[in-house]
């Protein structure tokens, strides 16, 4: 009997740039794929972080060129990064599962992602976006009202906030494909971020929604047996780089949230997958978050690998 | 007892840049709850000519700016204009359905539409994209490889292939979103266009499919009762601008090929609008397709206004 699977995908199932798109998402689908070939049922939520800051930077090089064409904002940039990385995701999807003799509908589904007005995060933005800018460029992008940050010594980059997702708009399409069998590839790039303002409306916020969490909302929502988060490493390390590293088979909810709080995960990569994991897991008894690499989601599904989450 | 309609969008329908989109959904979102609201099941087809020109110019100026960044071809620049119209026209559907009291799921599907790799239309680019230029600036364009035309003395355009949609890649998931209910938007700007190439393999072609002959094969696909092409104008005309000008109720296929022959209809307007009624009205008896005013589609649909088109 298959299971009902949320798959995140971390930066390296994507690449940077469109040729890198296009060679990456050959062996991602291969992972996919492999899940769906066993039975289960697959909804797939992937970044944005390098796409989405490529539409950015075009679109605001558009905008200075020719000023009838205002800046984007960020919710329309994700808006197109999902089109973008859908196309390719969806098509990859569609040939590898008939390279296996699999007839699935494959769908990306445009997604927006409800966060609060009154996030914190959106006094703190707090999310680098973008090409890298100097010091002075980074100072007229501020003085047009953007936040801006030095990222890790390699140069000054705009910055956004990174609300958390409360509900995903669309969850209705993406359920009734799941049921219907097909393949849904939702919440790209964390969500389009929205937000209600006055009556039905939906306004676009001008943020970024972390993948993991939006991932971990999703398989919430959909009631998936398993959240499986796909990154660069096989497990999860506590004591990383140093001499008494060790790789986690599998932690408690209470135990990852003991270690994060020691600071064992780096913010901005390990930290929001365990935290996603955890908030899956500690959603319904019986449910199981994963964290592997790309190249072992059969295997860590199967219980052979990776680091896995449940209480 | 409604009908499954498929609604071609016109220009007039979506504004040339962002806060004009932001503005036009508004009103074609309650042209089409308009027929929501009747019983009528309804997938949207919108086109897509000023925003993949300005998606194209964006990302061309990337590149040049950028060489890490090659020239996005007009496939991915379609996927991302299905993203950035698709979020806009969802939103703006989503909230008149909820502000009319109507719980109806809203999707967004990227849409790839297969056409054929020997298509004539390969051999003649001839739908100008993209922003104005100068003629060195086209030379420039033409040495890259690209084909160039002057536009109706407005200056020199890039152009790309306009080649026949033949099948719809994801028309099982638009299907599916139908029979449960939902409001589909699907094969913007025409679809994204690719072609098989080896395999299973579809690879984007440097073409623009139009949006209306796309919105004629969904309607045929879906077995849609009826297709509606809104526009900027209530009737077709013959002898337009003319003493003997004259507003047409309803044609058969054969008059309305008769008057196409005779160049009743302009080319790049009227025309393919024409041809795309003729040939969902001719795929099978009792289908109609219906011309006119973006805001008197429900009028139109009730017979009381538009140019109807059937056998």
């Amino acid at each position: 009997m298959g299971k009902r699977i949320v798959i995140a995908l971390g930066g390296n199932a994507l690449g940077r740039n469109l040729p890198e798109q296009m060679a990456a998402v050959k062996n991602t689908a291969k992972a996919i794929v492999d899940l769906i070939e066993e039975g289960n049922t697959v909804a797939v939520v992937h970044g944005n972080g390098p796409q989405v800051g490529m539409i950015n930077t075009a679109m605001t090089t558009l905008s200075r060129e020719d000023p009838t064409h205002p800046m984007a904002p960020m919710s329309v940039c994700t808006a197109m990064s999902q089109g973008y990385i859908g196309y390719d995701l969806q098509n990859a999807l569609r040939e590898e599962l008939l390279d296996r003799g699999l007839r699935r509908g494959v769908a990306t589904i445009l997604t927006q992602v409800e966060v609060d007005a009154d996030d914190p995060a959106f006094q703190n933005p707090s999310k680098p976006i973008g090409a890298f800018m100097t010091e002075a460029e980074a100072e007229e992008m501020r003085r047009r009202g953007n936040a801006v940050m030095e990222d890790a010594g390699r140069g000054w980059r705009r910055c956004v906030a990174s609300p958390l997702p409360k509900s995903i708009v669309e969850l209705d399409t993406i359920r009734t494909l799941l049921d219907a069998g097909q393949v849904v590839i939702a919440c790209g790039g964390g969500g389009i971020p929205v937000y209600p303002s006055g009556g039905n409306h939906l306004k676009g916020a001008g943020a970024v929604i972390d993948k993991d969490f939006a991932a971990a909302l999703l398989a919430q929502s959909l009631s998936a047996d398993a959240l499986i988060i796909l990154t660069a490493v096989e497990k999860v390390a506590v004591n990383f780089g140093k001499s008494d590293q060790r790789w986690l088979d599998h932690m408690t909810p209470a135990e990852a949230r003991a270690f994060a709080a020691e600071g064992q995960f780096a913010p901005g990569s390990m930290l929001p997958k365990v935290l996603s994991a955890v908030k899956f897991a500690e959603s319904r008894p019986g449910r199981t978050a994963l964290i592997t690499l790309l190249e072992k989601a059969r295997a860590g599904i199967a219980g052979q690998t990776g680091t896995s989450v449940s209480a």
